[in-house]
């Protein structure tokens, strides 16, 4: 009960420190003056007032233009958006052909397995039927009459003839691609804000307008060209085995009414890793194939190893407006920023001041350790 | 050597305030009582002992529904899914055809070119073979037999017959893909939390039930009408020149025992720019290809120029979950916040307490510029 | 005018603690030592030094690998990349077909509804000409000869013949897929640090390498048996129909220079819902169409059900890098935890020291409520 009684105590004693007040216009505009540092520290630099929201995005992609191949296997051949983008929906990431091997008329049958040094074999092939080997193009048939340019190799059941492509071509197919323009149609969306922000252009500027870091800023229409050697590559270098580049835009935005508008800021830059020495296969293809029929109802093929540059549209940004809890919340650091006045006003006050040994005497007591008298400052 | 020891001296002497102890219930309330309340704030408001971690998640959508068409380029057809979802993967966005302009049996041949201001000309067309004009529709080629519909064009070397997309039928030709449904299969994972959250619905409810926002908020399956109303727009004019519609889950939860059951909240917005003003071609459309040879081995190909919605689901949230680190680590908030309880109960007590000259009179000293005399408070 | 000169008074004047300087060392090592413990906390723990930035990421895959199928509606039929690999650009989100239903020769035409519940109908059967039921499989026409394995059904106009997709095969029909391996060609960037960070493996060991959680974790190619049975399922059941898993890669790094190598983590997780209480179809599937013209222009089809596995690479992450901005800010969690350390170094000072009752006399005073005299502690 006594204990319990003491404990209230403890609990509902209140310890407060010893105050000196001065009536110093000088320490006081010192102390005023960092106070009102930190407050301004803390709303500009910080933004602390501000809560944020990351974006979340749309983008559709509209690729424009036209190309001529003439290589030996397709003839002189016109090339137009349904042919050379794929996917064909133009989101946020769309591919554009421009080096291609074709093999056509590709028909489920056998054919000679293409010599490599695992598969040719001399005089004793032991061509095990159904025996299938995952380096190779297909499961091993009956040894048939299987000269192939001049060596002998197995049979194999697959998708024949087989395609070759080790022969690709040393330029670009599709050199033209190079002068494609692509319309970039973005519109944000932060949803904490209800803001669905568009871009600040009129149609009539959009129907000439051609990106440009200097001139044209603003304008969503980009040269692919243009984008690759803004990334740092040669278009036609890169078009030969393809890669990946990405279109990154940032939409990081202040929404408060008097942070005026806001502005996407494009950057390119290549993603994929051209360097040869630590990825297998640099460059970015993948086959396809346009499937046939027959007029007697047999399914053919034409397999494409399509080589080519992928376009990554890349929004990110973060959002900035005023709200009423984070400033609350941030009123947390301000406050720990403001302890740190005092600490400095005294540094003044007990320094720098006029009278510093009168404020000194009355505001600290020095405590001797091996005395037990106190002895006064000074 | 004696700098040292000063030195020693500086940083070993510990200061500490004087203090006064008020053994005042009132007081000592007042103090507790603040510091109750920020500790709530923290805990509760700020939920600083939470730590929190975004969303991973996964999207499978399912079309259902099958439409007529009546058009005289394609005559009464018949349309299910395989036939209007592109790409048919159904991802986390799908498109859905509502309106085409279909161009069959197009060959690699020559053509006239559209007559258009900059193609038409008169009794003098300077048809330079080979030379190629990136408005035009290819490659122009000699002048051959161009007269197209009155006016002179030259010919280009191209896909024919060239696509017309001007007349685009006024009324979607898949009016009836406002009645389509959709079900979105959608499970969160928490990677830093381990959790994988899944929908709280039975199969049986799951067969029959249809979103709505008042009746059945939980119910994964769409209708497409009903999703393209809530964002505001109206189906059947928005489905003439296609769009992009989002559609919103929001997975904000708290994942804490007692916080109870997590849902996903559903919401609707138009994300692509349907003002004219400052865009090119509102809507959204795009060109696909379907090839397919002739008997005698030429390629033909059925341009389709296919406007519909694409239905961008976008999943987004963060998690929060008791964390031990994040609890210490919000402490510093909490502690600066605790820093302004003193301040508060110092003012009570030297305002509205009833021995507040006492108070006063013990706790402050008032130090006067002019004099060296303390004049103590009253 | 007296109000505003008192005011400019209550503004101006400064109050500043009393303060007690103890010349002890035991106290002041406390003291200091804490402090340090403080700092400690917020740099190390807390890495309140740096500033982080989430990750962009770029994804490319390339499945390898063939496989054979033996079923009654495609004949004894070879399988390779092009066939399997849904869509084939391959990147952060792949397919594999493992198992599929196929409806060859579909055209525009009439046919006897697949016999349902809802569909079958005896003598009497109503079936009015145009009427279309949303749960049919197309509109009716009128009734003709619909004797469809002995029982009735109305007349469809629709794709015919119908799609069967009720018996499904039992074991997937590509089982050999598991064998199959896909390269992940992942580069990350952090677009605040302007940092591109490639895998840290040479080609030679990319050549022959395969992930393997204990021997091989860099390895960026899976075998997918491998993957699946990382996730804790097992992949031939879940060929048979399909799912959704994911390919986790985390690339939480610290960039600091004297972090060291920056290297992702690999994780595995199916992301569908396998559970059928709470999910209608479980499993993962879509139609496709292959279209094909017959020799007199009339345009078929080959509906393709396909069920198999999606392959989501999801990238996430965070790296923290030094940043003086970042340093500052956190400055204020930092202080507003050194306002811990007097407490504690009092505590320590009046409970522990030798000398505990001299300090408390000096720097506590306690104010008796009832009497108006000070009693001095002790």
């Amino acid at each position: 009960m006594g204990c319990c009684h003491s404990c209230l105590h403890y609990v509902l004693d209140y310890e407060t420190p010893k105050t000196l007040v001065i009536q110093s216009k000088a320490v006081g505009f010192v102390f005023r003056f960092t106070q009102l540092l930190v407050i301004l520290y803390v709303c500009v630099v910080q933004k602390g007032y501000q809560e944020t929201d990351s974006v979340i995005s749309t983008v559709t992609t509209k690729v424009k233009g036209f190309a001529y191949s003439n290589t030996s296997d397709l003839e002189h051949r016109f090339w137009d958006v349904a042919d050379y983008v794929i996917p064909p929906q133009g989101d946020h990431s769309f591919f554009v052909l421009t080096n291609i091997i074709v093999t056509p008329n590709q028909t489920q049958s056998r054919c000679p397995e293409l010599p490599t040094p695992s598969s040719i074999c001399t005089a004793d092939c032991d061509c095990t039927e159904g025996h299938s080997d995952p380096r190779s193009n297909g499961r091993l048939s009956t040894l048939g009459d299987n000269k192939h340019n001049g060596s002998q190799t197995c049979e194999v059941l697959s998708w024949c003839p087989l395609e070759i492509d080790t022969n690709l071509p040393k330029h670009a197919m599709l050199a033209a691609a190079e002068n494609f323009t692509v319309l970039i149609k973005n519109s944000v969306t932060y949803p904490k804000f209800k803001r669905n922000i568009m871009p600040q252009i009129n149609s009539s500027y959009l129907r000439r307008c051609e990106f440009n870091r200097i001139t044209d800023p603003d304008c969503p229409i980009f040269r692919l060209k243009h984008i690759v050697s803004e990334a740092g590559e040669d278009f036609q270098s890169m078009a030969v085995k393809g890669g990946v580049l990405g279109i990154l835009i940032d939409w990081s935005c202040d929404l408060d009414w008097w942070a005026g508008k806001c502005y996407p800021k494009y950057s390119f830059q290549r993603l994929d890793n051209k360097n040869p020495n630590n990825s297998v296969a640099p460059g970015y293809n993948f086959r396809f194939a346009r499937y046939y029929k027959t007029p007697d109802g047999e399914e053919t093929r034409t397999l494409i190893k399509g080589y080519g540059i992928r376009f990554d549209v890349i929004v990110f940004g973060t959002a900035g407006k005023f709200g009423i809890v984070p400033t609350i919340v941030n009123l947390g650091a301000a406050l720990s920023f403001l302890s740190l006045v005092p600490a400095v006003s005294d540094w003044v006050m007990l320094t720098c001041a006029r009278k510093k040994d009168l404020y000194n005497k009355h505001k600290v007591t020095y405590l001797n350790e091996d005395s037990d008298s106190e002895s006064v400052s000074g």
